[in-house]
């Protein structure tokens, strides 16, 4: 089969490979027919990963066909259609118990998490892809659901649901700020609702992404280049400040600024992934009764969001700007990279 | 002042009465612009809530001006406009230190609710009325709210949400089945959207009602007078029933129709008010893991609310069918009196 | 090997039988080593659950050693020591999902219930078990943890508490009062100091009975054939009922006790097993703002009792009161079935 | 009468000052029978609270009977014995109707916070105090709860309750470390059991506080001076790392510390005051599923603390190490200023 193999910082090919097979009876097989690139995927790309050896298939988001499966498998037969899960999780282990996919004990490999797929093992940006523990992995498409909507249950979603609304406590009536309105940020935007925000404010210091923000549920905007941008918060608030603030960039000074805005008694949700430490003013924090959270999604929402993409009460098919097939692979990594510039969200690479 | 007075079984009036006074410290006087008319206050009439006694000024829901203020009232001043909420609350006993202002300890009377106008003391359907701990019962109305929307907000509103979504539970994804298509039934299907329901299925035997129901959130109807109407609702499911069912009519075949909806783990939340015992089918119910929940609003969602309608997320206003000014008060009760007729949902009556 | 089959309404016999073997990859067979008996078994041998055939091994508590597994199973391997739980789970089904094993939708028969040793396939009242779904079905037991304690893991101790103490929602400070002191009811008693409870009151009309309250966490005791006992109960609150009131009997006199006795804002889990339906009074308790629950134990607590049992934190061992070993298993069963006479709480059989 | 005068930093004085009179109709004026001093009391001595002004009488704890009334307090009456709470809340704004009581927007001043006594108007180190919004702010003291235990419900044990365990989300058979075995963090450590921890372990640098705090439900100690201490504190759980890691001494190698020892998952609990910013290593964390929180006490349990005082199941007393008298104030300051040396816990100052 042909896939995109990592070949070490800065290089990477679309290149005949062997087929997956079967190595556990927990497996199945699944041809791709959709996939999709994260942001996650450039940073391997350049080397930030250090887990990911050369040689490795990459991608962590697919919609394909089962083609094969293993003896212990009960939920998925051959010829399903399924969305793969990006955290794959044994179901047995304290932390699946608790719906903690992100820490499953049971991962192949040996980095504690449950993110494999073009990290530990390879992944989904391939004809065909060996996904382990399927019975808890992959989910069958309901019929009404396109590919393209269906990917973006992948990973994007349930990130911006899980990580980002559901840690931020987000309630009926709420004033919900999020810091970034990159691809992870709106996807916390469109599921805000899913709570019942009253206001969601997009932050961000590109005007054409806090444009783009209001198609995703954000029902107001601020520069968050801008001198004043903390008192246009508040004042959108009842002065005290945002009920919940969300984190989805990934460094020091978003964060902060979701410290500064949120009110006490309030939440901040750190969805972006950091490179660095941040410096947190306990010294002004301590009396303010905050909760702040963090996480690597688990994906157990997905069933959940699933249905609301087939009842259309999320248009999830609208992070898909650019459309490509799996032979145009390399195109679509150089659209996706230049996303500042071609303004891609999520790029969809079709069999 | 005038106002519609009780005067025993089957018998009201709108006539002339002394204007209310400041009695304690923490007592408004309200001027009342905007007015309407509960079932409950029906019920009075027929003389099935012995407690309010001739002489008794109905009403329990009003918005207006404040004409006065207690020495001890610190959160309104003469001249604010207000809701005044159905439920008096002291704000200081075990009951409203847990939002369940309904159980109030410190009530006028004894009846032991917080549920006092047009029932222990004189109520709103009046030109003024006294309202005890204005503090925990009286709130602000934001400019741009109209008074037709935040009357609402009085009673019905928090009724559907309190005790029929959040009581039940209500989770983003759930299929929700709502049984009854009245007003407070209407109150509940449009507010379980903000707990992110993929589908609310509206249930009643009047096929104009259930028309209705869609433009207040129902994804879906079926005629409960159909021989198969549950199994039209589990169709709507996995087949295993509805997450949480929602009664909303308050006779036992409504509440037994609910328990043969819902799904195992799932959630029956009563809303209507009840004359009679219902059988409860635990020999074989006791193995569902069902919650079964009923109560009286406490309007502690009443701010929060207000907040949605404010940025347009709760078209509250929709329930308004007729209009009368309040010396139209007894053709509004006989607007509402014949609801199934005129198709009234909440007569308004205006200053 | 040698096993309690049944054979028909009043028919058992300890007789000998084919060995287990190990029927799908996630199987596994356990060598018993103690195993008890639970009031249900006694149910079985009255015909009263046709569920089962004639033939059936009945028992479904037991701790063992693994002596064979199947090619899927990763949990546990062969001389593991290990507890059986008497509910089996797939991990994989929406209700697994959910921690609700109780309606896993996988089990092996089609009665819908997880609930299927002793009951769908053979049981623990025997010599060796095979156990479907091992990897979720089975923990292991840690040095230090006596046989004694561990099995009663296997269904009492988690059904007191899931069904009793948190369905019912014990809060730190809380009044609870037990209505029926036997086994399942003095379980809830012991573990709802997990939720801080400040009082925990056992009602029974067996004044021994009583007695024996106070060692399992009982701090009053009330005979309920008084016919005081509602007072002497609110005596005990600040006037206004309990907080929890839990029903470990399975009768409607009992099922209505709770529900006379609970505060408003209260709640009424029901653990007892009913025959008959009972009588819900919603023209009173509509307006009591109440939560009413009933279930079936899905054993998701029995690693975290566990660690109790390790850590001496529940005293899981005061249940045993009679011991018997394999071959006496027909005296067990009539010491258990004379628990009146006999006193006894759960009978320990051991290899 | 007499009182504990500030006279700026480093300058304090039991001298007379005028006795206080009833301001706002929802005073009360309380003669102080038990009073206590807290760490906090020690830093505006130093001159670290500057909104502390010069000729201000301290303290915010005590225990003593209410001597006059406003005209619209409703709850207590002259004669009655009350705890009066180190927070006061109006009961009627946003914060309040959360219960989040140390944000009430209604305070006298302008700090922001429901801390006003000894810091923005007279406290409770005096023979008589001014108590305003009495019926939000005192508790009546049941029969047979001591001065001496009842004290300690006025800050410490809610304080280590709300923030420590409750914010920590402290559930049964959790794991929780408690850094710093000061008073708060014993508060944390007894009150840890409400929600049935199995395992509770102190770290201190000091091994006399280790010892102790055996005697307040901590199950193990770690000398957290030990260069391996982090590792001591993960052999005590499965390897992941702790539940809950409760910080209550108010530094960074402290806080710091909590997020070395948490498990994927966990909680961080921040009781601690700061003086400084910490260094949050979101490098690292970011995936690690944490949530961390601060915060003031809102003493919004502190009713249900002293149900479970009443019950015998908190030992508050044990917390009263050194006793004294009013007119001992300053032996009192004393005392408690060299803790380290004299092992002080609480000291008690009775009328």
């Amino acid at each position: 089969m042909k896939a995109l193999v990592y070949h070490g910082p800065g290089q990477k090919a679309w290149e005949e490979v062997p087929d997956p097979l079967i190595v556990d009876p927990t497996d199945v097989i699944v041809r791709i027919e959709t996939t999709t690139i994260c942001g996650t995927d450039l940073h391997i790309l350049k080397g930030d990963v250090p887990a990911v050896t050369e040689g490795r298939i990459l991608g962590h988001e697919g919609v394909g066909t089962v083609t094969e499966v293993g003896s212990a498998v009960s939920s998925v037969t051959v010829g399903d259609r399924v969305i793969i899960s990006c955290i794959s999780a044994c179901g047995a282990c304290t932390y699946c118990h608790q719906g903690l996919y992100a820490h499953c004990l049971a991962e192949e490999g040996a980095s504690g998490i449950g993110w494999i797929f073009g990290h530990l093992i390879d992944g989904t940006q391939a004809e065909l892809v060996r996904v382990p523990f399927a019975d808890n992995s992959v989910y069958k498409l309901p019929e009404g659901v396109s590919d393209v909507a269906a990917v973006m249950l992948s990973d994007i979603l349930p990130t911006g649901f899980e990580i980002g609304v559901r840690y931020g406590h987000v309630k009926p009536g709420d004033v919900v700020a999020v810091v970034g309105a990159g691809p992870v940020g709106l996807a916390a935007m469109m599921t805000a609702g899913l709570y019942g925000a009253a206001r969601v404010i997009a932050l961000d210091v590109d005007r054409n992404r806090l444009e783009q923000a209001r198609g995703f549920g954000a029902t107001d905007t601020v520069d968050s280049s801008d001198a004043d941008w903390a008192d246009q918060v508040r004042a959108m608030t009842d002065g005290l400040g945002v009920d919940v603030a969300i984190e989805a960039v990934g460094i020091p000074a978003t964060f902060e600024a979701c410290t500064q805005v949120v009110r006490p008694g309030g939440s901040v949700a750190n969805v972006g992934v950091h490179g660095a430490p941040v410096q947190l003013a306990l010294q002004d924090l301590w009396i303010m009764d905050l909760s702040i959270t963090m996480g690597l999604v688990s994906t157990s929402t997905t069933p959940m969001l699933l249905k609301l993409v087939a009842q259309d009460k999320l248009a999830a098919e609208k992070f898909a700007t650019h459309h490509f097939s799996l032979d145009q692979m390399i195109d679509a990594y150089d659209t996706f990279g230049r996303a500042s510039e071609t303004k891609a969200l999520k790029v969809v690479i079709k069999r």
